[in-house]
């Protein structure tokens, strides 16, 4: 059975393990607080390869920022990575192949493959954390777009410039549904600068009602975001994952989302593929399309 | 070489003709105005029928209207068109195949085989007209979904129900980029109910200050989406036809567009395929994939 070394580069971690033809996690997880300097991280991904790179058939790398058509290198600048990470030839790391996606691309492939949207046609995976991402799959293949940065959730929310994204741009669906975006809309609501997250889950955990005010905003305006892609692509599912979607009421939003589409109703689901749906699916990827 | 008896069936016209496999209009094209009846539809189909049949390898429709992924039928209502309509069994009036598909993919497809977007990988085509129609081509495929709605331009533009759309909506892109979001940007900013597109596209002709800002805010929120989706889709292109398509200063919504985005930049373009665009998509597509 074809193994591959995975690996998943965020802004604030770098976790690499073995993982099988199956999706299956074989070894131990290693996990590493992500080094401020691109050197730093080159060095964190050698020594691992070294170590590993003999018991297994392949590299696979499932990173932060857009990645080319080519699986080899990323596209886009990333905000959260250290200068000149979006330069790193992947390939130089090893002899073996390396295959690189991009996370949330990853991590709905895994989705498709071992969880939530398992058995679909076409699937919108949204990942709610500190930031938002996206992976589209429609008949069996990941969407890429001519450069391989498709499925960027910065579609926009306003036409009229009203709050900056973390990306420079304007009014972006991330900077209204991530975890981010609950501590602005709180901000704004209470008119304090010092809410945080963490304030409104617990708020609205002892029923705050101007806390659950606030989550119904925010989970409105996700809503809102999912209307439009359900009414794009007709999708069988859209799965939500990542450390924000636990606190979405999914039937709610589902709901709302059927009662204001045109295309035929659509299915909202949590994740299922776990923590490691990023290495997961980039593992799985790798094999099937990089060996 | 192949021949197809193309139709395109509209709110307002119905046309038909002749045409082969190279996207070359045969036959004089014959006109009806849609009639208010379904019997009266189906009378204009089936002589049309009757009469070229024999001459032709295939029937092709293009529709208003969802179309389903075996291109028999209509999936969902077609508000324009008479009650019935979406029941419809095409396949029923002619002995020959019977392929259909919804407008908007078929002069998506005419614009991709022959016209705008010839010799891209991801491309996306707006029907800016009364409403808006949308196709969306992946590596030479038709985005269709799962259950052939896909492409509908229904994503929202705000996220706090302001306007009604005509699909019973709120807030879709529809509702601010089609030449009746015109005439509603119109008549907001005038406070005037019997202001028409044609006042506002004249006086901009003849330099008149606030119709110039009304065509820049419809203008504006067409960016807007166009933002969304090359977001979303990493497109090629984004072709713009229909007959409210010439009053969009191209060059200054992709400058907007660019500006931006996340993902690498997109070229806006006129459709070129002509006004039989659908005709021609479908009739393509039919002799293709339904022959």
């Amino acid at each position: 059975m074809k193994k591959a070394l995975a690996f998943d580069i965020g802004g604030t971690k770098i976790y690499s393990t073995i993982i099988n033809e199956n999706g299956e996690i074989l070894a131990e997880i290693d996990k590493f607080a992500t080094p401020k300097s691109l050197d730093e991280i080159l060095d964190i991904l050698s020594n691992q390869i070294k170590k590993h790179e003999n018991e297994t058939d392949i590299i696979a790398i499932a990173t932060a920022g857009a990645v080319n058509n080519e699986n080899t290198g990323i596209v886009s600048s990333t905000g959260n990575m250290p200068q000149g990470y979006n330069k790193i030839d992947f390939q130089s790391l090893s002899k073996k192949r390396v295959f690189v996606e991009n996370d949330a691309n990853s991590a709905a492939w895994a989705e498709y493959k071992i969880g939530a949207s398992r058995g679909t046609s076409v699937s919108v995976l949204l990942t709610l954390g500190t930031g938002v991402g996206g992976g589209i799959i429609i008949n069996n293949n990941l969407l890429k777009g001519k450069s391989g940065a498709a499925g960027e959730m910065h579609f926009k929310m306003y036409p009229d410039k009203r709050r900056k994204c973390t990306c420079g741009g304007w009014d972006c669906f991330e900077i209204y549904a991530s975890g981010k975006a609950l501590k602005i809309d709180a901000e704004e609501m209470l008119n304090d600068k010092n809410v945080t997250t963490y304030d409104v889950v617990e708020g609205v955990k002892n029923g705050e009602s101007k806390m659950i005010e606030i989550l119904n905003r925010w989970q409105n305006d996700i809503a809102t975001g999912i209307k439009g892609l359900a009414d794009i692509f007709d999708p069988d599912c859209v799965v939500l994952s990542g450390s924000m979607a636990q606190f979405v009421d999914i039937k709610k939003v589902e709901e709302e989302v059927n009662s204001d589409i045109v295309t035929p109703p659509t299915s909202i689901r949590l994740a299922t593929a776990g923590n490691y749906a990023g290495m997961i699916g980039v593992a799985l990827l790798a094999i099937e399309r990089g060996l």
